[in-house]
């Protein structure tokens, strides 16, 4: 459902077009300090507004309702929540008859008998990973030891960065989109986290990083590629007596467990879905195929602004195992 | 911890040469026709003695010690043990001062100040995921209306199966071991499963995926290539009211809700991480590196015996899903 | 933690003296209607103003922030959020060093070194039952076929109602307060609510009942009179084929499922802890017993603004209960 | 369901005359010894066969099938079974037609179709604590400077001891059976435990309670006594500068934690259901009222063998908020 963690747990809430949305966490220690400043750059990197990204700004100010006191956190649950201003409603009412590819309009009907609230994508808009973000930044104090860092890798198949530029140029032309690539790191994790047989710290992680909106798959270490070697090419040696392995292959962790290497993953984000060029559709009205344009604003890349909010999940994920890992040894 | 799912919660315990392993399921509904005889054959897929299969054999005879009665579930919880056997402890001790590479061996001692049972791996053997096929045959009678089929689809790169039993000797030659992909498909499966915003259906089984020992990705659809393409390439339309789509892209999931299409991903297994050629590894009672052949008995390709374990935590968590499910809108 | 329920899931944030407190409802079947109105009625119950009750005035008015659409649920998360205007904080200071007796200031402080929000108790607040309301209000249109009501049958160990008002002018001139016993009712409930071993109807009920500041017992049908019964007294046969009892000895409730006779519990609110009147207390400051008087604004007996309370957690638990029975028996 | 505690968790299942009834634990820290022999005490308090309990005696021999190596646990899951023997099925099968008075038979046939196991009362049995009484053996391990205590105060309404084996004669003779009242203590408790907002330690404790069979109330402290008091009496002054409370009316918790004082609560046990002399329940089979009388085997007075099982929920509980509780406070 809408929450994610046991011990350091994160509940969001709301819609693209409605009054606005938000996260409560739970669980978060107390005496941590805390502002709406704290909040500022990671909001940034995840707005709107550079080369590829929609026009749609939002001045995304996180409003603290709850769990602060004298600037640091106090135990209690805290929620943020961020007013939604800018939003412009009209465009969405036909895609209730012409259900638009790679959304969830159709089936959202399907489930819901059409009580969802179509409006931007309403609870599925991609808009939701803004409180993802905020409760990104709570999980990375709760765990500032670790030092997670993501960035887009691959741009429409493309590593040079340098020929980005024109290829976005190029979709923003034909009204079209890319997908890409995310590479994730966590360093210094501590060992041992990970909760056995089915909260491996892997699970975890691919469960968060999947409930982002557009992700196709998810691939840790040497990935999809260790399914085509031997053992004998794959297998990492322990170098040294704190763990350190020769390659990590592995991308940090064995047996659902943080080997204290860096974790490192991969993530494929498909392409943003709402593109301007002309599409094929079911057309519900007439009751045959239709051809739908769809206006709006969107991002021509979507993966350009996700960086940071698979670093969110990430640090949602670990400050969750960290929290949980205590007690795993009687004292 | 050792439970997954919300309303068809399956719990694991036991080691590999431990008393035995099981399996406590709850919230089976009342009234599903069960017998140890239900359990055959998928145990049987699963089960050692294929070439590239571990010569380790146990009889993995299921004992329902409850939650029957006159043949069919009783809505009580369904506990099912499989007594150990055929252990050979003595192989494992020399793995406390040489960790295996790529085994959880010193990661677990370290988590656990190595009170953890090293014999066979203990609670990480793969072993442990025969509880999981029995558990899987019961999710199957749930939702014994969708059919989830896995198969091997690639070994060590290759998908001409016709290759395989010579590479299979080539690696029983080298005492090495091989990586494999499975694919998944579940087809007739009802729309709308899911439970947004963490509960994805990707999400689940791609938690559920990563609880399997050995795994190191997973793919939905059109998978890593959809972060290669524009999105009228991965778009894929609506082609009747019914929510069929041209080509299946999104692998039979939008906005984390199933669209009745057949749900399709594709799993990466590394290749077993014991093999029989001499490696590398720390030495702890030496202060430095050492050599280690690991004898015992080994799956050459152990992703040959995943097929029916990827069917099983798919078929797990669709019934959880499909029983979550109703409530979703007022009657 | 400060979630409740499996099914339909209510998780409560914010502070006496803070922004405000709130409530995210998950689970809410979409399609029922809903407006700020119906909310009324049972915030104008709980509310403050009557004799006996605390001066201290909010408007208590609920702003839905999410999960409603054209007057109707949607099936995503319902975020109800009530501002704090009527804070008066600085009261509240010396309690860290004389902590009020029957509060929670001291242990509160252990628990979080200190750095829990003190201002009106903070989390701890009555003032958090509000939020309880606004979900109750909402799991009983759930419920809406369940007909659930809690009323005041003892104040002060009173049954006579008619002398309650000149107990309660007593006990202001005092500078006192009273406690009292709150029974409720809920019937016409489905047959077969409950999921045992532990989510038995009763231990769902008096887990969220104890939630509600102030608690000191409950007890179902007979209850402790039961203790002092023989079997022949307390047993209480079936009288027809529908499953109605005797005399309902168990309170609706047989082996942990509602058995479809009235729900039937008492509860026991002791007084109200904040009182006028000199107290002693231990005085960190001095380290010797002190004597402390508390100003701010409180309830003569709060137990009075309860009923309404005890119904709104009744509605959560029946209201979780009965969308968690489906899947109870295969189809 | 049939699990219960998020970080110390016990998951229970098994019949009254099934195959055995047995515990899967989790989460327990590794590094506590544990034997078979340390389950003899508390199991031997609970067993039948002393004045007043069933004459069905079973050996109650608990089998550790995992999470145990070299004498400690492991980290891994626990668990035990319980195999059953002494079972007379035969007397139960009247009792789809006649429903007992005071027991399940009819509302569990309502839940699951008549799927449900009636034999001996099923799951519903009172069998099922003994597994309870084998995870509290564990928990008091977990949380070995606590000091858990319950006893028997009062046998049908009689608190003088020496008077209990006469009225226990009386109801043999008379095919009757008698309610009770247990009273337990928990000392040299951690302050600070208990996670509010809803899981106060109260709301725990009267959780696990009330899944006890037989239970009709509970009561903290002062308990229902204090609904009848006035502020002035029923409140509690810190005296030390260590928490503690002139008369520990609270009952060890304030504001749902722990307050160092001892836990102390009473738990209101009904008379055995299951009685010799005849009773009226309704007759499905003529559809009017008809007379039963239960044979089998049954106690006088369950609740003497209660204590054990009280205490046994009460470990549990607090050995689950002893390890939740770490993290409260950043570092």
């Amino acid at each position: 459902m809408n929450t994610f963690g046991q011990k350091f747990r994160v509940s969001i809430f709301g819609e693209s077009h409605g009054q606005g949305i938000g996260v409560v966490m739970d669980g978060v220690p107390a005496g941590i300090t805390l502002s709406v400043q704290d909040f500022t750059e990671d909001i940034l990197r995840r707005k709107s507004g550079a080369k590829g990204t929609t026009p749609r700004i939002e001045d995304d100010k996180p409003e603290i309702l709850s769990g602060i006191f004298g600037g640091k956190t106090t135990g209690a649950p805290l929620a943020i929540l961020f007013r939604n201003h800018n939003t412009k409603s009209s465009d969405y009412e036909i895609f209730k008859e012409m259900p638009r590819p790679g959304h969830a309009d159709f089936v959202a009907g399907v489930k819901w008998h059409n009580f969802n609230d179509p409006r931007g994508g309403g609870h599925f808009s991609g808009r939701l990973t803004l409180p993802l973000v905020a409760a990104g930044v709570v999980a990375k104090k709760i765990t500032d030891e670790f030092v997670i860092t993501a960035k887009l890798v691959e741009l429409g198949g493309e590593t040079d960065r340098e020929k980005w530029p024109e290829m976005i140029d190029e979709a923003v032309r034909e009204g079209d989109s890319w997908g890409g690539i995310v590479e994730c790191s966590a360093e210094c994790v501590a060992q041992g986290l990970g909760e056995p047989f089915f909260d491996s710290a892997e699970s975890l992680l691919s469960h968060a990083v999947f409930s982002i909106p557009g992700v196709r798959g998810i691939e840790f270490g040497d990935g999809f590629a260790a399914a085509r070697m031997k053992g004998s090419e794959h297998n990492d040696p322990l170098v040294s007596e704190t763990g350190e392995t020769g390659k990590n292959g592995a991308g940090g962790v064995n047996g659902g467990l943080t080997n204290g290497n860096p974790i490192v993953f991969r993530v494929a984000f498909k392409p943003t879905s709402s593109i301007r060029k002309a599409q094929q559709t079911y057309d519900f009205s007439t009751g045959s195929m239709g051809c739908i344009e769809i206006p709006g604003r969107h991002d021509v890349c979507f993966a350009l602004r996700t960086p940071v909010v698979v670093e969110a999940v990430t640090a949602i994920v670990l400050a969750d195992l960290s929290l949980r890992s205590s007690g795993d040894t009687v004292k």
